[in-house]
């Protein structure tokens, strides 16, 4: 029932979008009734909100291209991609949203959490010094989260290497005066 | 009106919480009509998240303590405690909850801009040697911020020192193997 449910929601989000989107809508695709829906989620956005962690949960440890700098590079540049196009930053928002449930969110900073520590402990293995995750998390996924929701246009690539470069290097301040 | 209208919602949020909250207790309140509140607003989570954004614009400029590290810490610690309080973050969350009109986000990195724009501005008129704003918005606000919104617990106090000292000794990064 709740795959019937999550795939319909995702399907009518895609044909109706966000605006229009009704729990009898998503009952009617999914062939249950809407109080079976309300039941298990409460409310339309519960289910929004779990739908996108769903979503959000990676498929698959990041790539391993051979070294640290560039398993990080590769997956910092996917992230603001990815979480930054428009249905990755819905998604955000629709996991911000059931504020009811903050589970959803812990959830997502999980996600992030074990990716990168797949790429630390190839880094270990391989014998490179590694930043530890938290610094990445800080100093990497943090202000990539930040420009995607609280900024008015999402950063080039640029800008992510250089985080990058931030935690494997040290960070360059550029002074002003 | 505006303002009658923010005010009832301010008192009743912290009357009757927010799942009880409804635009006619609002309006009531405020002695306006409910039709008034969905003209001017919309819905009710538009207002919410205009009330917050007013709630989260800072009065008065960050205080001078004489020093550019002191003024970061001050401001970042304050910034941890108030936004990481359960109303700051409910705030946040309704300012990201109205994601039918991002403007109110840029506000509220706007905020933050120009306040750390007051504290770079008297470093560099004291003759410090300052970071630039982004630098301090992306290595020091937007961890907090991540922390708050996707986080389990609020970080101590010590974690928002090492944040700042991260932008002007540079990011000391501790190495695992």
């Amino acid at each position: 029932m709740q795959s019937a449910v999550h795939d319909a929601t995702r399907e009518l989000l895609a044909e109706v979008g966000r605006a229009e989107l009704t729990v009898p809508m998503i009952a009617a695709r999914a062939g249950v009734t809407s109080s079976t829906i309300y039941r298990r989620w409460g409310d339309l956005r519960q289910l929004l909100s779990d739908v996108a962690v769903e979503r959000l949960r990676p498929e698959t440890p990041p790539e391993d291209t051979g070294s640290l700098r560039t398993d990080l590079l590769r997956w910092a540049e996917q992230y603001l991609e990815e979480s930054g196009s428009p249905t990755g930053k819905a998604y955000l928002l629709d996991v911000l949203a059931a504020n009811a449930d903050p589970s959803n969110q812990f959830q997502c900073s999980r996600f992030n959490q074990r990716q990168i520590g797949h790429i630390v402990d190839r880094a270990i293995a391989r014998g490179e010094p590694a930043p530890e995750v938290d610094t990445v998390l800080d100093h990497v996924v943090a202000p990539t989260i930040y420009r995607i929701l609280f900024g008015t246009e999402l950063p080039p690539v640029e800008w992510v290497r250089g985080l990058v470069s931030s935690v494997l290097e040290g960070l360059t301040v550029k002074e002003v005066r």
